[in-house]
């Protein structure tokens, strides 16, 4: 049950770091969406290691390799079943990892909970999962586009540097020129500059990224408990890394409700309102402005400096990571943010067809 | 599917807040728990709206009458049906509501995804609804407590006025003392002033709630999508005017891996971790350290100052609440975030029991 | 999750036999569908006991009373839920039960299983849940008169006593015209003799239900495991004591491939099969012919001899029923087999809304 | 949401018959499992085609690779993907049903629903699809012979022969020892003749076959829409060409209450029943007795005889078969009933464990 997310539109994923294969299977995907293998790499290397200088020198060629569910071109109605065949392992890298647990890692709790786990490269718990995430999520986003909506991420804070405006102030394609993912220029530089001080002291740093969704019409979202920022929510807090999710003003918490309150205008003969502090959704379901939330990201758990652990039978240990890891993870996470809103929005799209008499 | 949250432990809710009843289901519930009536009317008591003179002055009884699922004071295993019957409503209150949109309201968005809406009282978006959950809520924390499991939620922020300190730093059990339920006295007068100013301009304001959870043993929440955090995350968003939603070090990203990794070490023979800037969990799964979050509320949508807005026909329109509302929403919604945090817990205790051979 | 069937139009009930109600919640019922209050109450009446003198003599009225969902005549798409209050129980008379087994009955099972059991009047295991079942399958079978899609069920056998023809043979309205709901008037009569005889002997007698249903366009069932002949089988399985479930040429296993291959033909311009075997449904989905199954249900366990059992704590016992039971569960059954294929088929049809772009 | 199935111990299915690869991901498998690849293999031989001279001579190799939640010869908690690689594909066997709707088969029901088909040896309608549930299968029986459970199914009838004394009267791993599966010699072997001269006419043939289970305690199985017998059936009619299902004394109605009700006995301290009518399950519930049901299969649909047709876009034709086809599925389908079995069991049995406290 816990490896599956979606009401209609559903991703089992599966796949441990260093086994065969990452993978998994969307059920629930209409027919007759064209499959675009290419739009569908694209978002893969967006968030595939090696990017760039920023990023994990690990080089993975993240392949995807469709199984199932495709006739000539086009989805069927079938699942779709793809696989991403793991490469460029250095499981050795690993092996003084057995029996230690790494902190802030899920190797404890997860040797706790299943008594047995696969530790190398991080196994069922490595990020490498969120490749799925990417795959079903580009699916989503063609058939969402071709309903007229579309949806941008970028990095909105590094550390304590950070946008200090609102979205509108931004052109948001600008954020895929620079390797943090920012659309600010100016504030770029200094994030990657930041990152790269982090990079050079072994040492990781974590930040904020934030989401823009356009062109949702009103009427997705399904009360009480399925409501459309909780769904969002739980999609983007299954990232791993992810410590915190808002929508609108979120936990801005300071202005009064007069200050804050939507009033609703006509524009163009439509039901507007005058300000979105609502971030799109009121009482869980979209009402037709963009959608915006932000997401918080820890920093990467593995550093390359020693630090005090212990080990599965309790003796006092210490560890230093080896291998190649990511100094911060929000360039990266972008596309994956990305693919869980696509995931999420058009599987309430296709769950609100069924208030049809 | 929307009415109702959980995996094993699963609540149904019913009602609109000025139809005949407000109700729910709870399906999956073991057997042979004691139903301890008193300490549910207990918890209804600390939601109940005319507690204070912060709070709504709406005399709501809110007794809750069992008609399944109970046999001899104990659980059956079978359905346990509840309802509460709805009273002392003001339907005409909102005769004048019935064509249109209160900003920041759901009128519109259910409006225009239903053609139909019960606008009594705000009908089924109500945070009436929330009755329900603290009632399931409260078997839940009976089982829970006898797992050794504490749950205590608490105001930590009303608009600019704030806790300085982490929870650790307080006497939790002491906001159950004043009218605000922040355990800090000196800032729990701030807040309470505060809140009538507010109340006196006709006017609401929000804040945060935090929630601390003790005993959960390391273990439960399911990866990758079912994540404890997330399942938290989750309930705490579809609470009504819910935000946001953060836990651990949460939207704080200034600090470096370095620092905020959470070490482990031994305690008395157990693995324990320094510092918990987790939060509690790692990788989605309980770790045996306390469990701690924040949730976002914004201001109650209802004011009793005129708002401009416009009619279901796209008329303009002026709005001024009648009736008797919440100035800040946050004392009642304590016990409604120790209800979902129960609710969520307690599902995810019973389904980690089905890793067994 | 166990009280709960559909998958979007969900019935989730609740209730035991002696408890104060029994009821149930509609979720993820379209709004605006005319709630047939009238229409309701007439199935409500074709399964109440006391209907004729081959039924148990017990008077409930089973009146049916909305409590959520509904505003102005019309569903609103919020949960429906509704109680029928519980009267005329003689609890007394089940008190001899609570601490033996009935034979053939679940209070051995249930005992086992929770450890605690509502003796009276079978509790949960009663068949009086099934009047949830009538009004949600009625509120279904509204929207599906309204898509041109109609019912009927009939007792086509009991005990050794059955139709010899194929339901075309029979004006299937016919069977609401007599005590035992079979369409052939001669065969009804010595069902009802057969019925009234072995109600003499104070035993019991089953029989079959069959089903047809007219209109359902092709394209409805999901593959491969919620195929809609799997999904109405489990639907009817679900029933107090239902034993087998067929449909088109079902158990009857004498004919070859080339006997009874459904062969296509176009029928004024409509793909159409000459022979029906299939029962309309091709690979679980619907291929516009006539959907037909049967239901086979034993014998009702409670008669009026004495029978050997064993008590909770290991006594040999001997047990005779007191109470007013049914000699024949077949005429009031044939509501409830209506209802479950009408809650069956709306929800597939709700589901099958989901496979578009 | 259709291609998968089980509550806690989920399988989700993929693949066409001539895509790539057939396989499915199982999620919610316990850990510490011994994965006995050899015993899954032995499975799949039963299933296999080419097996004897009674099942088609298409020759499968039919070899599972798994590709995730395996550590060191043990599952790990995490989903469990396999893949069987398709192979020996005749592809342009099947041009000529590109447009063309084969009688019985899922044809136009699928072109109908998606407007998109993969007709190559069926596609996802291929009861191909059924090597996934014999893994899965496999997975559950070692788990389930752990808790002392034997599933054993075997063909009970074909066409109108039949074996005719209860399943008590013989020694039924006898199945294994012939083509046709059934524990009775004589009647196997007039089967088998049958069946061979079906063949030889071009034609097919359907059956019956039974299934007993034998150490399963009392207490599996949840009330009241998730009744043990339910969710076997629905298992059961979700296997390709299955017409029927019935458990216990199922569709013979001929009995009345007193003489098929079975009276509880103490039998060495433990609560039994003398006769077993019930089928091992009463109210939905395992009683601790044997359980046993049957399965209808029909002839296989497609015969390599000319038969009437029609074609996409309306015309009349005529089809043969060519390709290499089952005369009878029964001996094949045996594994396929048992492998379902012990998914339907392991997944109650996992459930049930969530009525602790």
């Amino acid at each position: 049950m816990s490896n599956t997310i979606g009401n209609i539109f559903r991703l089992t994923s599966f796949g441990e770091s260093h086994g065969k294969a990452i993978g998994g299977v969307i059920d629930g995907c209409p027919s007759g969406i064209f499959l675009d293998e290419q739009f569908i790499q694209t978002q893969l290397n967006r968030r595939r290691p090696g990017q760039s200088d920023i990023t994990t020198s690990r080089n993975e060629a993240d392949k995807v390799v469709f199984l199932s569910g495709i006739f000539e071109g086009q989805t069927t109605g079938a699942p779709i079943a793809f696989v991403i065949w793991n490469a460029d392992q250095h499981s050795s890298d690993y092996d003084n990892l057995k029996d230690v647990f790494r902190p802030s890692h899920a190797d404890f709790t997860y040797q706790t909970k299943y008594g047995i786990r696969d530790h190398r490269g991080g196994g069922r718990t490595s990020a490498r999962e969120t490749i799925t995430r990417v795959v079903a999520g580009a699916i989503a986003q063609v058939a969402l586009k071709q309903l007229g909506i579309s949806i941008i991420a970028f990095t909105s804070q590094v550390g304590d540097i950070k946008l200090t405006e609102n979205y509108q102030a931004y052109t948001l394609e600008e954020a895929e020129k620079n390797a943090i993912r920012c659309p600010d220029k100016a504030t770029a530089e200094k994030m990657i500059a930041l990152v790269q001080q982090i990079k050079a002291e072994g040492d990781t740093i974590g930040g904020l990224i934030s989401c823009v969704v356009k062109g949702v019409p009103a009427g997705w979202g399904e009360p009480v408990y399925t409501k459309l920022h909780a769904v969002l929510g739980n999609a983007m807090l299954s990232i791993n890394a992810c410590k915190g999710f808002e929508y609108g003003s979120g936990f801005d918490v300071s202005n009064k409700g007069s200050e804050i309150n939507d009033v609703f205008v006509m524009d163009n003969g439509k039901v507007s309102t005058k300000t979105n502090h609502s971030g799109g959704m009121q009482g869980g379901i979209s009402n037709g402005q963009d959608i915006y939330f932000r997401v918080a990201f820890k920093p990467v758990a593995t550093i390359l400096r020693e630090q005090e652990t212990v080990t599965k039978s309790g003796e006092k240990s210490l560890i230093k990571a080896a291998g190649r890891h990511d100094p911060c993870v929000l360039p990266r996470a972008v596309p994956i943010v990305e693919a869980m809103a696509a995931i999420s929005l058009y599987d309430m799209y296709l769950l609100s067809k069924t208030n049809e008499k």
